[in-house]
């Protein structure tokens, strides 16, 4: 009989440690809730004790979504599993994830311990777990480049404490496929106990090995594969839980093993965490670039007007992608509307359909026919703003070859308008310049990415912003079928959510 | 002893034949330039039948390169064959890819021939090849979904006929990495005369899967690897060659094999390629990824601050990145450009030079200090123009909340201004509708996308535009400090790139 294989996304918690992903608890909430449609067994949504956010992303989760594990990580030490606890509370089904290096490397430079002494902690550290739950996953860090002997000693202490999954991490991504096969095997074989417990596989990307190495862990009788969507993560991230979960489903007879995983969600999810980190994804990714499904030299094109198997193994409906629909123009009602985001997949408060709505108007009266991809962008990019401290109220700008580009803006701060005129390189500088007069915040711009988010000349261009000030990093978007508008509603979402996270952290 | 893996690099034929990808002679040259100084093999330049440009590109390329091997592609037929023999005619070491499916289902749908008659005509086109040179590559297209038996059968009679490489294809990207190694083994083991030819692989990378297929390969005797830059290619794309040459590099004790790649290329020809097929690379792409070295959270980095090799195997500067230097000035000189220039590895002509030395002075007048960066951004988008058969001359823009975007822009044709104002959805559309006036091609925009390339508020933004019109499709690129001015200049940039491509087709 085939085997289950668990699903761990570390989307919110691993991916979300990647640099310039910057998610508010609202957001978060979002992934995990179209994670649970994606159907993964294990959500793990933040690391407790790195930051207030990340606390309450973690009990956000953990209060929203009662039918999937929720995991959360903690160094091997007390105070940062008590976080973990603490967060997990309304868990229905609680997971702490607490891991210590096992490598000679990291002992001598990341903890400046024995191993002997390194043993001690983590036998305290997942005895004291469970004080909060009976989930108890144990990571020994550096797995791949530590002494077999002594990684195999560790992982039966975990046990013999109460650890119930035992994970492998190769943090450093540098294992080759058959030797991290074989070190699993190696686990199976000495490590008293291991009958008992799930053995888990955790890859990161480095020399573009994770997802490999995972599949080919499965052999050895790993079962469970911690991944993350779009492949995000630290550096080169984790494996991409897209290719995992298509190569099982693809293969799965020959691999004799299955997964939980909704397919059919994969292009949904990967969409939305796409939009929500700014990550952009590669025309030429695995599953999920937009020419993973294209072909373009005559020779396939023939063969697949005569047969679509001759060179297509994965159909784009599998995943969930279909040929944008026309669907809704300036004349359809809001009850259509409402009906068009549900079936999409949204669930939006009142408040938040009537801005939609108010959006979407706006939008057909310039476009005529909106697609779903259009629906898509305005509420994964209008609707998601933050408390409006800074309002844009309007703007002008005055541009040209010749011409000192001139950009006048008006914004309320609570409810008094305020205006400023600024000249810069370009319309979009001499906007941030006057918002920054207004605003006082003497930001610094980070990166700045435009996208195209549907096709044509009317193509609704969606701006992505990374700014800093007093401190925090923030990510802002707009989207407008102008692209000067866009930039200018990004810049001013990111300085809103400066303001937001000040308060926070 | 360590085993040679040749590399042959196929990002001029099977990457160039990726959706929205438009390389002209001289783009293809510049890059073929540059796989040389990454110390390629073999540089597949293209599939000389398929169009003018692409035999054109291989002629050019196989007088411009004459230490390597220059290869072309052909299907199992004298007239492709043909084509490529004559499109080789002045290389230094010419090798012609032959190709025939070996698939019951290509057979049926693809070719619909017997096997017996396929058998016959691998026969007389690798023979045919003779005619040409001693180098023949011959592959069995869709080999991993062939009957095994068959399969070998095949490739003993290309040996026979005087195949001297022998390729493997993934074509549909469908093998496992095991599944696929073991496939090499029964080639290896039941294919007469095999010992003296060489095994290539050429996997897809539909599941995410080809790298890893082609280095578990190499276990049973493959020693030749095909792969592209940043993995473009059909769909998904090909193999990766910095991940390819980077495990290699990293794991070359316990692979026991080595490549002639100089990795301290990678960066440059992974940026190159980037910017001249507009194909963005994700953030989280391993090895060339603008994270894939980039730390976040607090507890790597305080490894990272104690040992490097805490949580780092590769080095940035390993692949040739170093920190951005900002070296050059209004002030600077334009022997000190040249000699800047230079050191980055652009061989340009006295003419070019000149252009880009002004296009720096302006630059530099707006930004005060220019990077690295930012002169490869001058070099690569602004430098490489076509003939101007449409040359901006001015163009001025008003817009904002309550105006109605407005646009006036002026093109010589011929030395004769052209003077045209158009409204629109934001002044980039505005803009766009009035050179459309000017040049009557009534282009379609099929993508449009910015990236800054540097950063901050004054980064350079870099736009790239797909247009097509006439029934032909360019991509055209423009660059400025403000995205309304790189906009216009990427879309006349197109526009004169149909007019180009409309000659030569």
């Amino acid at each position: 009989m085939a085997s289950k294989i668990f699903i761990f996304d570390t989307t919110l918690r691993d991916g979300e440690q990647a640099p310039g992903i910057h998610l508010n608890v609202k957001e978060k909430l979002e992934i995990a809730h179209q994670l649970a449609k994606l159907n993964v067994d294990i959500i793990e949504a933040g690391f407790p004790i790195s930051s207030p956010s990340d606390f309450e992303g973690v009990k956000a989760v953990s209060k929203a979504i009662k039918d999937r594990s929720i995991a959360a990580l903690a160094r091997a030490n007390f105070k940062d599993i008590d976080a973990a606890g603490e967060a997990l509370k309304n868990a229905a089904n609680p997971v702490i994830h607490t891991f210590i290096s096992s490598s000679d490397i990291h002992l001598k430079y990341q903890l400046n311990k024995s191993r002997e002494e390194v043993l001690e902690i983590a036998a305290a550290s997942v005895k004291r777990c469970k004080k909060y739950t009976d989930q108890i996953e144990f990571s020994a860090m550096d797995a791949t480049r530590s002494d077999k002997e002594y990684l195999a000693k560790m992982y039966e202490i975990a046990i013999k404490n109460g650890a119930t999954v035992l994970n492998v991490p190769d943090t450093v991504g540098y294992a080759l496929p058959l030797e991290y096969s074989e070190l699993i095997a190696y686990l199976m074989n000495n490590v008293k106990g291991i009958e008992d417990v799930i053995i888990s596989v955790h890859c990161h990307n480095d020399l573009g090995l994770a997802v490999a190495n995972s599949i080919l862990a499965l052999n050895h009788g790993a079962r469970q594969i911690e991944c993350s969507v779009n492949g995000i993560g630290e550096r080169a991230g984790n494996a991409a839980i897209e290719e995992v979960a298509l190569i099982i489903d693809t293969r799965k007879k020959d691999l004799d093993v299955y997964t939980d995983i909704n397919i059919k969600e994969i292009a949904k999810t990967s969409s939305l965490v796409a939009s929500l980190t700014g990550y952009l994804i590669a025309p030429n990714k695995a599953i999920i670039g937009k020419n993973a499904f294209a072909h373009e030299a005559g020779i396939h094109q023939d063969g697949m007007l005569k047969d679509r198997s001759t060179y297509e193994i994965l159909k784009p409906e599998d995943i969930g992608l279909s040929a944008s629909k026309l669907i809704l123009g300036k004349h359809s009602g809001r009850h259509a509307f409402a009906k068009r985001l549900e079936d999409l997949g949204f669930m939006l408060s009142e408040a938040e359909i009537e801005k939609s709505f108010e959006r979407f108007k706006l939008l057909a009266e310039k476009k005529g026919a909106i697609s779903d991809k259009d629906l898509k962008a305005i509420v994964q990019n209008e609707i998601r703003e933050t408390s409006e401290y800074f309002k844009l109220n309007y703007y002008n700008i005055l541009s040209g070859t010749n011409i000192k580009s001139t950009s006048t803006v008006g914004i309320e701060i609570n409810g008094k308008l305020f205006e400023s005129s600024y000249n810069g390189d370009g319309p979009v500088d001499a906007s941030f310049k006057a918002i920054d007069q207004i605003t006082k915040l003497k930001a610094k711009l980070v990166e700045y990415v435009i996208e195209a988010v549907t096709e044509g000349k009317d193509a609704i261009g969606s701006v992505k912003i990374i700014a800093s000030a007093n401190g925090v990093e923030v990510m802002g978007r707009g989207i407008s079928t102008d692209i000067i508008e866009a930039s200018i509603k990004a810049y001013v979402d990111a300085m809103n959510r400066i303001i937001e996270k000040q308060e926070v952290e």
